[in-house]
């Protein structure tokens, strides 16, 4: 199996994500080895003789992405007996072009506390804790959204993934049980009903994973399950509330569809 | 200010990745908009005409960040006013010289559900939700890494970006005031001592944010504090825990610290 590493000075998020996405489209299996904060001579240089090693154990080149800035560094990585992806030297000429400005190689730490944003999106962990799964009902003034749900269709899940990337303020609520005789929208919800917005799961789905919790319980009964879905569904449509299939969805996609059926802003940049 | 837009059939994130880590090199302010789910015909010339409009409207092209394999769609925005910044066309003819075998443009969903990894990342948010702040001092037997630290040194944020990023179980254990005269490791954390990291913060930090939470209380003031960071700092150092200072890093650093000091497997993949 061919060995890739990803390789940087700081996090190697950033070279993660391009070697993955370039990965994704080949339909084989890799060995993945991630070495982060690779910021010193003494440093690159052990890194250079680990890929040099496999290249040699594998008899194969190993592949690298990376992303170095430091031409020091980047010397040493690029010498290597694997096979170098950087896609930085290859976009960087052309965007000075574009802007008439030089880039500005020290300022490459993309995963680095950013005073704007950063504390945007601690404060928006802590929120989502402290408003998760109806825990708090007082609090819906400050929410960006607040995602409606029965339970385990992705609810904290996805408000954990919006905050902690894009610092945006989740709440959610769960439907339960209790809710379902007449299922209505609660008045603490239907003053906030323009943040409102549900998820829902396919019944056999919702069944798996709340066997997985609670075997063999009403709550993870196929009756349950089904007769909930079909309740939160019913009272989407009737209050026009926009909502999700989250069944097929990772929490990625989930967080995506909210922002963009929302049009909620991203604090990241 | 030049407008920034990230485009993809999925969820853009890589678009967002790819193009945040060049125009980090760049010392300007941007405007970005993302568009997500351009999964269409209809949706792709929607979007290349809203390119168009910003073009026009700030007399400069717009750049454009994308991923699309599809070439339907990709045409369509390659051919819009703004300037194409496209990363997956310069290295996919490599690599397939280098592996051999041709892309599949049909995988490409980097962000989507993958069978193998996927439930292991919703498992470890679980128990890192179940195991945060010490609630659970009994699971400690699962965790693959137990944070420790005084209250807000950054434990909570970090378990939940490494399990929801990489399918780490992560448990936490606050020490507290109570824990501060003759501070030594509880049996519950001395019996899993391997899997014990400590974090830790300049006290001037741990002052700012915890005045931000209880403002002019004990816990917040400058002596308790010093106290507890010196306390801590001198217990990791006669335990021989490793630990790292978390004042000017982000979760995605201490995060990738983590992973690098402890050796742990990333499951992503």
């Amino acid at each position: 199996m061919r060995t890739v590493f990803y390789i940087s000075d700081g996090t190697a998020i950033t070279s993660e994500v391009f070697g993955h996405a370039l990965l994704s489209l080949f339909p084989m299996q890799f060995q993945h080895r991630t070495i982060s904060f690779v910021e010193t001579v003494e440093k690159a240089q052990a890194t250079k003789a680990l890929i040099n090693k496999v290249c040699s154990q594998n008899g194969e080149p190993a592949l690298v992405f990376h992303t170095f800035v430091n031409p020091e560094v980047r010397e040493i990585i690029d010498s290597c007996d694997g096979v170098i992806y950087n896609f930085l030297e290859h976009f960087v000429k052309p965007l000075e072009q574009e802007l008439q400005i030089t880039a500005c190689p020290k300022a490459h730490r993309t995963h680095s506390i950013n005073k704007n944003s950063y504390d945007n999106r601690i404060d928006a962990v802590n929120y989502a804790l402290a408003n998760d799964d109806g825990s708090s009902i007082t609090n819906f003034e400050q929410a960006d959204v607040i995602l409606i749900g029965v339970s385990r269709s992705g609810k904290t899940p996805s408000s954990l993934y919006l905050a902690m990337q894009y610092g945006v303020k989740v709440a959610n609520y769960p439907f339960t049980d209790d809710d379902m005789e007449n299922l209505s929208l609660p008045a603490f919800l239907k003053e906030h009903k323009k943040k409102l917005f549900g998820l829902t799961i396919d019944p056999q789905r919702l069944i798996d994973i709340r066997e997985g919790r609670l075997a063999h319980s009403q709550y993870a009964s196929a009756r349950q399950c089904r007769m909930e879905v079909r309740e939160v569904e019913k009272l989407y449509k009737q209050e026009k509330i926009p909502f999700i299939n989250t069944t097929k969805l990772s929490v990625e996609e989930i967080a995506a569809k909210v922002l963009s059926q929302t049009g909620l802003q991203r604090y990241k940049y």
